[in-house]
């Protein structure tokens, strides 16, 4: 039998492992034209949780009773297709499923000798070019400025904090444990960090750790954090909003103070973005992303958990700060 | 004797007659190289309450018990400075003084046969830079696009609906009074007017008002009436922070619904900028709007109160929304 993994329940607040299902169904077969894949990684990541409710967001939302979905990297295990053989390996937007059947379209073929598989949706997938795009698109940090990091320690801003050194700029991370901290200072590389959960005054601490002012703020996390690097921002400052996961479960967080104040005061900017935005260059960013992987200058932080029937319980983990970079299921 | 007015007190809230006193001086007296001024017209606006209080600004404030200041548009009637000559006319940054002397430096001369003297504190002024380069630097509306201006019917409001029209967008404004509604449909050319006085729904007002969604929205206001145009702005949309009248006085709406959640989802911006931002570009900006000035296809709307001691009663009736367009005191 074939497992996979629907959605049960829309989530209220933060997601329960009752919000999923495991189903196991027949073992899928192929024709003409198409490839059986068998998941060998599957990427948990915080924007599923907005496809987990039914409001109208840029996604649309996974449907109940339906499969979940997210980027997976397999193997070609059966093919009827040309472009394909068996062994090969592709990434994609793919089902919660063991074994799925594709057409092969959208599919990218990866190579396990450039890179390690997992690597795929991390460094060198979605969240390598989110990071990549949002800092450099939006950011534009220049050589000497300073950039601050929230969610430092996750998927994407692990990644950020390495290209912001690549780029010259001094950077200051935010995240939620004194272990995170010390992964960020001795591992990563940020030149600092901050532990919220620790710390009783957020905007002194990033003045603090920020001589200079805060010219780049690359948000990952919104709410009372990001009122924190406001109130630090430079003039001609430049707020990446990339996520908000303080607020994905959080009704409470909401409101806050309004912004227009400081954007005005400091001739600032904040801007939304997703990936898919970019996706005419993303050539250009995994260049550059597999460019600096292979010289040594990023490195890539992955939490790794095993087991199909662990996905969800990854993925709720996200919530609770429970990874370490890019949390990934290997199956 | 010469009258001036300066700061007697800070104002707490809405600025009081009593925050300003006149007070006479003797007439003042040229040296080498200096000109006597006479002012003619006097800009009051809405930053200058910035200024008022001691919080640091992108301008320093005004000191207590010293003159205030803005922009003026004044006549050389005396002269030991070969570059100006008696009953020529300036503009410039100045004191709130009936005659001042000045070396005649960072003060434009003017001519009076291209446009009225008031016109330039306005529309050929920085409130016309302020209108141009927001909208055209940060808000970049295409053809087609829906551009929506909150204080529509105010100095900057009234031009950004005027600039709006000529590069072929839908332009909705929002006002305080019926009146202005009027003004801003039937003399202004803005094609669809709110008075957000009398209408309980902004958010649905908007949305009816702009059938293809909200692409720029240019905010001199910020509050409420700001959520409601965010809650319908398109997806790539650009919000261009000029002002926030509605908090310059009143701490009450300091928070409100976080912004970082329509920005991500709609890949939005939101940019504060001063007009000095653009100080390169001004006679870029000047030559536009001479340009449209003088075809007729921007028309300058000025409140012209009279009165060197009235102009502390002018700046105080701007937040009252008294003012049609430019709010301008004639000596």
């Amino acid at each position: 039998m074939n497992k996979t993994i629907i959605l049960n329940s829309r989530p209220i607040g933060k997601p329960q492992l009752s919000d999923f299902k495991l189903v196991e169904e027949e073992m899928p077969k192929i024709t003409e034209g198409e490839i059986l894949l068998k998941a060998k990684f599957v990427s948990v990541d915080p924007y599923l949780r907005g496809r987990m409710s039914d409001a109208k967001s840029y996604v649309p939302p996974f449907e109940l009773q339906k499969l979940m979905g997210s980027g997976l990297v397999a193997e070609v295990t059966e093919s009827q297709n040309e472009k394909f053989k068996v062994g090969d390996f592709v990434s994609g937007a793919l089902n919660w499923k063991e074994f799925q059947v594709s057409t092969g379209e959208n599919l990218l073929k990866i190579d396990d000798s450039v890179a390690p598989l997992s690597n795929y949706l991390g460094v060198l997938g979605m969240t390598g070019l989110t990071a990549y795009f949002g800092l450099t698109e939006i950011g534009k940090p220049q050589k000497g400025e300073t950039i601050v990091v929230s969610g430092a320690a996750g998927a994407v801003g692990s990644i950020v904090g390495q290209i912001g050194k690549i780029m010259g700029c001094r950077v200051v991370g935010i995240a939620g444990s004194d272990e995170k901290v010390d992964l960020l200072k001795s591992k990563i590389g940020f030149d600092e960090a901050i532990n919220y959960n620790t710390t009783e005054d957020m905007t002194n601490a990033i003045a603090e750790a920020c001589p200079n002012g805060v010219d780049v703020y690359f948000d990952n996390v919104g709410g009372e954090i990001s009122d924190a690097v406001h109130a630090n921002i430079n003039r001609l400052g430049r707020v990446i909003n990339c996520g908000a996961i303080s607020a994905y479960n959080d009704t409470s967080v909401l409101t806050g103070p309004r912004v227009e104040y400081f954007l005005i005061k400091k001739s600032a900017l904040m801007q939304g973005f997703i990936v898919s935005n970019y996706a005419e260059k993303f050539p250009e960013g995994i260049k550059h992303l597999s460019k600096w992987l292979s010289e040594g200058k990023l490195t890539s932080t992955e939490t790794i958990v095993e087991g199909f029937e662990n996905i969800p319980q990854a993925f709720i983990d996200l919530f609770d700060g429970k990874n370490n970079g890019k949390m990934i299921v290997k199956i």
